[in-house]
């Protein structure tokens, strides 16, 4: 691909010949005669204008001297666009392998295409240029809309809806039931989930994840938003639109959270909280309270991550503080003793 | 469904006409003519009397006026149940796939469903009326009880077994290897694991949970117990009967669980712990050590919840305490110049 | 199995007759006659000498009198060794299950298993002896090397190379896409994670675990490191030799560990961080910083481990502190009180 053809796809400057071919990505360490590669730190420029590539991805701020280059102010989106270029296509054309289960009342659109061993239940509606890869499982009467992928051996459960383009990768559940019990007398007899899961447009949700159905109504996941591996979303909860949601990450019941929203690793909600719009739960915080919109939380009751931090510092200067403190008493003491001794001689 | 036949199957009173017909059960926001709401807030009565819904689900406490309800002292028992009414049936007519794989040895009784790629293998016998959905695998001489239910992707290693009324969502593996290793010069040496993990009646389990096996003898989940999503129980765990384990909760390997424990979100403990029978683990709580019957814990590490509650509270206000001792150290340093300034003038 | 063989097998001293037949490792509850019962703590040797088993195994101190008896001065690899004379064989005699979908382009090696609804892709590549149980799924151009054993529907997408020896168990992903993703007004674009997995000689992952493939390059587990179920490994995690990872741990992209390191369970780690070769990260620990060589940590953010036991001990004892500074500041107030008293009465 020519230089000048990835420039107009990251939508970037191109500064020296946009004739010369760039035959791949690569970072600096991997450079090769050919290559393209990203300066992301400043400080690497001389050894990436030293190195083999044929041209540098730079950021607003730099200007290579040596070899061509691509320069955008937001370097991170060039990069994911000329990256783009050179993915492996995951999509086939439309087929259906013949191992495939598709209840004869199913719906498949034009270019589908169904993996091996993939089953589609009854009712269930799968839009244009999907792409189900081998060992999938979609429920009954469930909806999927156009260039939707899902990797191998994702379950969709009954009655659940995907938008279109949402990608969901391996071994990811959707719609399983809540952990919704009432006790009585020491038995715990299950609350059926009759709701269902919702998942709107361009959401991305990674591997081994669990979305379950509400109770009554929706779970539900809004357009943009992007979840990482091994995330809990559980029963009712209601997520925004572009929100992340990274590793591990916990959200109980009932939960709301507006757009924009960022959940930062193993962190946690406690159910039927509300977290506002544009506010950022930083990594393994726990939340119970709400959350008030662009707030900033951190620690175990999540607060204001400032007072967490002061309050952190302080924990980090306790052991001084007390020996501070035992310094007080002997002195008291010992003056309490002088001037005991002081009365005593008086 | 009439009203009527709604409260016996609740166990709830009626009051009001039990021959008028319910389509739905529904929450305040959805209700419509032919609706049953649950009303869990009594601050909803009035709203919900007058929204359309043709009758109310209520609480013990509670006693609307304009229309016909039942009334429950387990609300959320008496909800559970009249939802089972309107849930849709899981199971299907005994079935067997054309392409499942059965081992001609395996024992398959009465009314079985096998859903399309179910895998059961050499020895293993699933009980009456028991459903297994497509792509769930079924190691060797597995024994699964009656009336089970096993949704789609569910993997139990050869030798398990499981009770009556089992319940697995999907993507959950039962059986794989504890994570056991003797390290030897810096080697680690894999220990085999020849137990087992036996799953008594009536457990439900959510979708990509994690059950090990044994070293020798039985992991175990007693009779009743619930268990989340994603939850991890290492190899010889005992979990008593029950109790409920909440999503993202660690087990580790040989803990003991008694009757009616209650593990909140992403808890965890720590190898060989007993917790008594009754105790509750609060959320993100870390057991470092045994806990007594009936205690509720909470922090990391876990200890009596009002004690943690305390400490938290003392760190919450440390700020303020280190800024009282630096006043006293200034109050006693003024003193101490003022006495010496009095000594060298006397 | 004679006792004889089992101390060769174990490398262990055999002391009294070789010639008994052992039919079965049992542990002390669960003892008979032909059992080889383990002591692993000194205190059960007399209980175990009175027990029906028929020899023991103990550690290199320890001396029974009345049984036969194995003993090694490492007494759990000698367990390892032992146990594994039992367990049953995992690897069938290679077989292509008629289910199994392969391309005509893969290359099958002498002696593979390949379970029901297996799928191999265009242009992979499986070694001699290498067991796939159900429901796997090999992407194209995968590598995997020869004796590895994939448990029921494991994934491993496009590009991802295993080594020899490597054991998965049901339900880990290998190689999904990292949470990478370009924020521009608001919208996440995603960035094409064009690098692989790399599973090093001799790994062995747990159930439901994840892995993701690198951005351009490797992530890369490094011989002989085991990692427990639940765990999640980011985009371009580089992990040593000889690693354990214990379950539902989170490492986030970027971040290198070095030979031998030691993770426990729940712990994290932030991106781009290293921990030194020899490192222990304790339980629930959430790395912040970079770790040194050898260094014990623990807590979040995590430090040196005796640093935040004197912490943690500071913080139990902080109420106490509390009511001391009060005590303190009620004697000075009352000192003060009483020289106004004698300054009014001087």
């Amino acid at each position: 691909m020519k230089l000048a053809q990835l420039a107009l796809l990251a939508r970037a400057e191109l500064v020296g010949s946009g004739e010369i071919e760039i035959s791949a990505i690569t970072d600096l360490a991997h450079a090769h005669a050919g290559a393209l590669v990203m300066v992301s730190d400043p400080r690497d420029l001389s050894a990436a204008e030293a190195s083999p590539a044929a041209a540098l991805l730079v950021a607003g701020t730099v200007t290579p001297s040596a070899k061509p280059f691509l320069r955008s102010v937001n370097l991170r989106a060039a990069f994911a666009r000329v990256l783009s270029a050179f993915a492996p296509e995951e999509r086939g054309p439309g087929e259906i392998h013949p191992s495939a289960v598709v209840a004869p009342d199913a719906s498949i659109g034009p270019d589908v295409l169904l993996g091996p061993f993939v089953v589609v239940a009854s009712g269930a509606a799968i839009g244009p240029r999907t792409t189900v890869h081998a060992g999938t499982t979609i429920g009954s009467r469930v909806r999927i809309g156009a260039d939707c992928l899902l990797h191998p051996r994702v379950t969709i459960y009954a009655d659940c809806v995907l938008g279109d383009r949402v990608t969901i990768h391996s071994g990811t559940v959707i719609g399983s039931d809540g952990f919704g019990y009432a006790t009585e007398e020491g038995t715990h007899l299950k609350v059926p989930h009759l709701g269902r899961v919702v998942i709107e447009d361009d959401v991305e949700i990674g591997a081994n994840a669990a979305v379950d159905r509400a109770t009554l109504g929706e779970t539900r996941i809004g357009r943009g938003t992007k979840i990482d591996n091994l995330v809990q979303v559980a029963h009712n909860v209601l997520i925004g639109e572009g929100v992340l949601v990274v590793s591990q990450v916990g959200i109980s019941g009932s939960v709301t959270i507006g757009n924009g929203v960022v959940l930062a690793g193993q962190a946690g909600v406690v159910d039927h909280r509300r977290i506002g719009a544009g506010a950022r739960v930083l990594a393994r915080a726990g939340v119970t309270r709400d959350v008030p919109d662009g707030a900033t939380v951190s620690g175990f009751p999540a607060r204001d991550h400032r007072e967490e931090m002061r309050a952190m510092a302080s924990v980090q200067r306790l052991p001084d503080l007390a020996e501070r403190v035992a310094a007080i008493e002997a002195q008291l003491a010992g003056r309490s003793r002088r001037q005991g001794a002081r009365k005593r001689r008086g």
